[in-house]
């Protein structure tokens, strides 16, 4: 089954306003969600759109917070995103970074008191196709051991980096974990193994079989111990940065919601024109497109190429989704 | 056999006096090399030693060559370096940083045309001594091959991030291969297998054999797709940001020089007191510490906490050195 962009644009817009969203806003929150699983990301589109107003009738998340300014001069500021809807907060912040770093070359928000920003990858695009590039993350809830360790203390930390290009920006959204959870369940509820290791069983033994790991909890770092670290240093870092909550504090709550976000826009065409940006760029991708695949016919891509393409099919196509989700949305 | 951390650093800097550095440029660049291996990291610091002599006898790097500013302003510059001695390009640059955070919350430096830095996490241990958070790193050469490939189009581009903490900082330094090249060649000659898989062999089969994959060259980025990409990214950035050559175009001199370093230091104790800043990290630190660990008696460590013991010990017992390199630099 496949939904036209605009329609399921329109259906969560609607469904926004119902909850409490001016009609700005909830046009706005509405374009991330469609656009997310426009580029193929329905898990953090329409699949967890019921989520958010679940927590909105929760009282997780409230509707008509404002995210504002609370501290910072110069080129980094705090803001607070007074447990309002994630996807807002960090759409205002990023736009902040961006204007920070029209004045001082480069700009830094950090965002504390905020909710699940949904696919941090359309921060990115978003940055780049206006001429910036962008290092942005977030805190999550304990969901990962440390690299040794059995049980959960450290986040899986989602990751952007973006640079702009014309063809297409290249965008690399990433967490720390090696299989994000949702991933994981997929493949355990289509009987499938993942295709490579993902965490451990309960014999301490590395395993790609997704119900194993979801018993044990012990899900992989990417890279090891280098998943592990990075996610520490991008707590730590994300929690000095927006005076918020770190991941343990975030799991001491009854669920996930208080996050922290830091989103740093520079203005690269600030001592290179657009053009000798985009040359440079273009440069870097065609050396990369020019590897050789390991398998005969295969291609090699760059992060945000695969979803460009998603992007184009899905405009001309539809958006593909699971009926029973679609349902429970027309249904709020 | 162990040698005194004075005593070493004391060779380097008649070394590099010799090799045409000021006084001041050879003490500052033998403290360098010296703490590297102090803290554990011979092959960025003792062991590389002869490697940046030979760079200078070859003139890939120019010992008399002094770091520039040449572009940008408000909180982002790029600085320019001449082709000189990595470290104290690098060095100068994070200071600069350090000092560009003081007046703007953050400050960005891009450094281009340098050479290799040794340890990036020993920038990292700077910032965060004087206080500040940093996130830093370089490129390199093509080292790796993207993932998906055969052939050798990235770099495995290291990076790291810094906080402060009176105990002790917490520091990241992480390159985007799951094992370096040294640490490889040091298991083939030990007759070891890796502890995990590094690489592929002949038959695009993943192995820990690290003679069958310094055969191929097809090292294993970190987390697979995810190092790959981060690789991807942090060169663009790298290369926009310093206005410099990114990996590729590395890859096409004869060998490993003009690389391009950023640097962007934050100030932490801008909106919080020191004291806030350090009860925030070691909260986070003491919840790592409890968690439960895989083995046994075993301890969870934070980033950066072996390398403080190792130091504490190397300095009361003196630094470990291979016997033969250690005589090659008393014999510059």
């Amino acid at each position: 089954m496949r939904i036209r962009y605009e329609e399921m644009q329109q259906e969560f817009e609607r469904v926004l306003r119902k909850y409490g969203l001016s009609d700005e806003r909830a046009a706005r929150c509405a374009t991330i969600f469609a656009e997310n699983s426009l580029v193929g990301v329905a898990s953090h589109g329409l699949n967890r759109f019921p989520g958010l107003i679940d927590f909105i009738q929760k009282g997780y998340v409230n509707p008509q917070a404002i995210v504002t300014k609370v501290a910072g001069s110069g080129a980094w500021e705090q803001w607070d995103g007074q447990q309002g809807v994630g996807p807002l907060n960090a759409y205002t912040c990023n736009e902040r970074a961006m204007a920070l770093a029209r004045e001082h070359g480069i700009g830094c928000v950090g965002l504390r008191n905020t909710n699940h920003w949904m696919r941090g990858g359309y921060y990115g695009w978003l940055a780049a196709e206006a001429g910036f590039a962008l290092i942005s993350w977030t805190n999550t809830k304990p969901n990962m051991p440390a690299w040794g360790a059995v049980d959960r203390h450290v986040g899986n930390n989602p990751l952007v980096l973006a640079v702009p290009r014309p063809g297409g920006p290249v965008v690399l959204d990433m967490a720390m974990s090696q299989f994000s959870i949702g991933r994981m369940e997929g493949a355990q509820r289509a009987g499938q193994q993942l295709p490579l290791a993902g965490g451990y069983d309960a014999q301490d033994e590395l395993t790609s079989d997704p119900g194993a790991i979801l018993a044990t909890n012990r899900v992989l770092p990417t890279g090891y111990w280098k998943g592990s670290g990075l996610a520490i240093l991008l707590d730590l870092v994300a929690m000095l940065l927006a005076g918020g909550l770190a991941t343990y504090q975030i799991g001491q709550q009854v669920t996930e919601y208080s996050v922290s976000q830091i989103f740093i826009a520079f203005d690269v065409t600030r001592t290179s024109s657009a053009e000798v940006v985009n040359q440079a760029v273009d440069g870097v991708i065609a050396d990369l497109h020019a590897s050789i695949p390991v398998k005969a016919g295969g291609q090699v891509l760059y992060p945000g190429e695969r979803a460009l393409q998603t992007r184009h099919e899905n405009l001309a196509q539809g958006i593909p989704v699971e009926p029973a989700i679609w349902e429970r949305v027309l249904a709020l």
